[in-house]
């Protein structure tokens, strides 16, 4: 199956390219009756719009967001939603020279042998970071979902550069009103100092992103494949630029032992939550928390070495406009993969409503109709 | 849709809880004409089997599996492949007085909320690691198809209870050989102690484990959802225990710059693998690098703090037979997931022969050539 | 995707040949606490017993089914429900001469062709009528399910060998106390004598079962392409030997006009039913009418000629003990994917429970809250 | 899963309303390489335009197709292929009566039932026989990737208003050239007939339809479920009209024996072509063959008895523009389901190559030398 379809019951299949008309998509099985307008998604696709803040290009793209089908009188009606976002600003006359060379780092190699010398090189094409827009608007209507149910989803880089967040400043609250959207007002000045490095340094820089839900119903997730938190590490690592996901504790927790990891079960909740608030594959109700490692930006404003189509060395500087780091324009893009994510999830346990409450077993035990409530 | 089926081309349903007639599954999609026995499979089955090594239970169950379709005349017939692998040395009795408790950071907490309250508590039932078997019989399949294409998989631990096996050191190549399935000998007598330490203390420990696969061809994945790297996060996430994923470098590339980070292209191949074998989410042709990391049993042999199915403070002492550390069981678990989802990719690639040669450009880049030569 | 599945909520995947250890599967998605024996999938199961009833060879195979998972304490776990059915009585000596021949009329050529000259020949192997065992045990599942909201399907021959139950006649309400499981008393006689002409003549005999659901909601199927007709129309067609599906009038609506053919809708309901209960591919909520057309028995009693695996002329006579005519033993077949199918949409349309009742339009219309009590 | 996607390598998702801002789907899956333009689709599209013929309406939409992404320099990239029709002409203040009551035959109460009462009831919505467009314009994409392999698809008016073209003079070749694209020269002045009497008598009228495929390789279609027959079954009931599928001699096989029915092998093919092309649900190599029942338009000139939302009695009028048969229109939308099947269907028999060909039995055999040639 090709691979531009995400999600289960809440479906979406994004389409588009750099420098092509346009990007978008079509999210199907949204129930009928949420309330939904192109300014809902249009205020998400701000959050990751280019040409703002210190590691963004000069790129202006207004990334206005059309919705084609789907809603009626301002609410949904249970088919499909598209939408769509024509590109402007395209300038692909800084991109012809690389149709002949493969840029390190870039997605051109892979493209080049998976489809037999056929690919759109202008940015980047289909693989170009740009494609995120559509996760972005879909991600908007997800969001929504979560919310009638309580559910919301955070964001925030907390490691630039190889510069942390401390952990007892972290807070994603606040975040999107920060630079970077980062996770804490003081790593906001050593961070400009480590970007205005990078870019004397003509390189680029990586970094760490945390995403938190708060309020999803314990009882998410599908053993023994479609456990949750493997379908949030293929949503987010399913994102250009992430080369690690976490979750809880994640490779801290290889070195914790069992007495020190196990989080123990009270009367008013956990008393603790190494585990980032999935056990054995479901929620268990408490927060959800994720870390992603992302990579810094493969288009370095350097000459680099690599190969030509024929196979001979040649060598390459990316032109174009590129941002210096994924952070923070990534940060959307991950609370988005992470709310369709978890939106699909509810969707599908709803289906266990299916028997009557009277087939249960009865009588109820009483922490089952405490979520029941 | 339930979660019990993984892949695409080459689908794996699974089925079996610990301490019922069995577990076992079905493997759809495998190509008529591989030759196939049980002993194949048993060869794999013998890796993951409990009661061997230092961080072992004393259980002994044979783990032997049996065939039931799909096979004729020592090959694959292209119809599903069903396998039972039969429970034995069941003590369900270890497992009574958990029907009414939650085992923290088990997953009974999470299978009692999803399921309504109902749940197979002995031995975990579902949520057992020994529904692992059935991937790891399944994995041997595909270990074999991927062999007829000169693809091969190798895992091995390289930390336990935080001692990490130094880089230099490690080899995968010969862990199948070593204690714990460990990356090199040198590590063995310190985790030996590490071993013997935790269990002095009542405890448990975690680790991580390297997957690394070799002659995988450039073009593997499907972007941008269903990218190589995204569908391995999946694959590895989804086995109990695991709590964070890397490719390549992973997070240590979020400290990295882009100079440092980028793998240029020469004549001979790349000059480096940060990457971990996959660009824009397809594979390179490099070796595909993978790391996992294994949280510590949850199982530990002390009274610990929960509550019960009425929500009331309760203790609980986990009693039955149960391993000191995932390692080194979990070890061809992960192998057998890695095999699984690259033999299903590969089928899936085949699928872009749909057009004849000579409709594809021409004259054909060299780099191309050598890729399908 | 391999062809073994079936469904996206409920999903069923088979396996197993005629002559291999036995044929079985896996139902995953069926929700937790539904009672659920082994003789309930047993009742099903004998219905379609070979050895009974006037159209049948004189095989006796007691086709008994064992439940190796997702049952316990007598109720669905929501985990995988895996059962098996051994063979038994096999007489493999009588196909022997069927490795180097394809018989007319049969998935032999197709499956040579398809898995390069590869098959399993005893008894047709995975091609066998036997596989569709496997779909009556788990379609007894789905019927239990359905009978918990109050749904009922009914299946019964209505014409064989050209002889069809007068329309005035049709009761399917008796039908499995019937020979032939006829949808009357009148049309038994007629039909023995038809089958003992045939039987005479050494050949064999065609027919057309008709299908009915009562009880279905107004609501359940997916537009544009899961609709549900065309979701039963998939479901009919993939049994061996049905070359036809119809809903409602079918083919004769063709032959309609409009003013004929629209069913009026008055305010205790539907004043006729020629769609068959379906409109636009949803449910109306009127009884779902269904009929297949049976393609006759392939294997005649009789020198057919035919080609080699070489593609030279050759001759068989198929041995083995074959029935007369696929009715009976299919109408519990096409009565099994029917609840498949419906218990399918069925769950898969609670996801639209997912808003709250208080987000949908208010006040609720009169018609919807009728469907909701 | 939501309904709108259709395939499983070829993927097509669609969207869009009747009087919304237009229609269109994204077809992912495509192989990189084949030639494709705008062209290529408003051809087909150009074949159920509205406004052409005896039974069409009056309205001129021109139905203009764009390609918004996954063609580069004139070719496919192996990326999504999206496509949008802008909707023109609406008269959406013909439909405004609609919103409260229930178009009888229509889908009008299956959508309120389904989506909670929330429904776009301007010309239908999704329901609209308008969101077939998009699957001629992705099925033109389908043809062209089959006529590569040398298949090709051709369907025809068979049966109008009751008058059939009789068998013998059948010619599916000439019929788009042909008014109703009909089977044959001779039925057109009866037809016209018919059609003249219908509109006098303001009702409307049905048919059948026979679609044929040519050159269609044997092995395509996967047992046991997604047999060929079963997805084309499913393809063409999904077509809003459809009542009924036939493959090959379809209810008539019900009528014969089976010294009728099988079709003999011989050295220079089938002898006959009763089973349609598909055995077992493989196909043979022959013709492929199918028939499709079409329900008369519900939409008649009259006033008509029905219920409103609140459920109480009323009667409706339709206005708008509708035609008198769906044939012609129905036509090159049918024959656009079929060639998505088929190459779907193509390319997913396509992984079964995944064995070297030295690892399959030697020597090979004749029947499949020729197949493979």
């Amino acid at each position: 199956m090709a691979g531009n379809t995400f999600g289960r019951i809440l479906r979406l299949t994004t389409y588009g390219e750099s420098h092509g008309a346009g990007i978008g998509g079509i999210l199907d099985g949204c129930p009928a009756g949420l309330p939904l307008s192109e300014a809902d998604m249009q205020r998400d696709l701000d959050l990751r719009k280019p040409g703002q803040g210190r590691t963004a290009t000069a790129r202006k793209e207004s990334d206005t967001v059309r919705i084609l089908s789907g809603v009626f009188e301002g609410r949904t009606t249970g088919t499909p939603i598209a939408f769509h976002i024509a590109n402007e600003d395209q300038r692909s006359r800084d991109y012809g020279n690389l149709a002949q060379v493969f840029r390190p780092g870039h997605a051109d190699w892979g493209f080049f042998q998976k489809f037999h010398g056929i690919r759109d090189y202008r940015g980047g094409g289909r693989s170009s970071g740009r494609e995120t827009a559509a996760r972005v608007a879909a991600g908007a209507v997800a969001r929504l979902l979560l919310a009638v149910h309580g559910i919301h989803v955070q964001a925030a880089a907390v490691e630039l550069g190889g510069i942390a967040v401390p952990p007892e400043e972290r807070d994603l609250n606040g975040a999107l009103a920060r630079p970077y959207f980062a996770a804490s007002d003081s790593v906001v000045p050593l961070w400009d100092q480590r970007v205005a490095a990078a870019r004397a340094a003509a390189d680029t820089l990586g970094g760490i992103v945390a995403v938190r839900a708060c309020g999803v119903p314990a009882g998410l997730g599908e053993p023994v494949f479609d456990k949750l938190d493997a379908l949030l590490a293929y949503a987010l690592m399913g994102v250009g630029a992430v080369k690690g996901v976490e979750v809880g504790d994640g490779f801290a927790a290889a070195r914790h032992t069992g007495s020190g990891n196990n989080d123990p079960l009270t009367e008013t909740g956990f008393a603790s939550n190494h585990a980032g608030g999935i056990l054995g594959g479901i929620s268990s109700g408490q927060d959800i928390l994720l870390q992603a490692a992302v990579k810094p930006i493969a288009s370095i404003p350097r000459t680099q070495q690599t190969i030509d189509r024929e196979g001979r060395p040649a060598s390459v500087l990316v032109g174009g406009r590129h941002d210096l780091a994924a952070i923070p324009r990534i940060v959307p893009v991950l609370a988005a993969m992470t709310c369709l994510t978890l939106a699909d999830a509810l969707l599908l346990q709803e289906r266990m409503q299916a028997l009557p409450e009277s087939m249960l077993p009865q009588p109820r035990p009483a922490a089952l109709q405490r979520r029941r409530s």
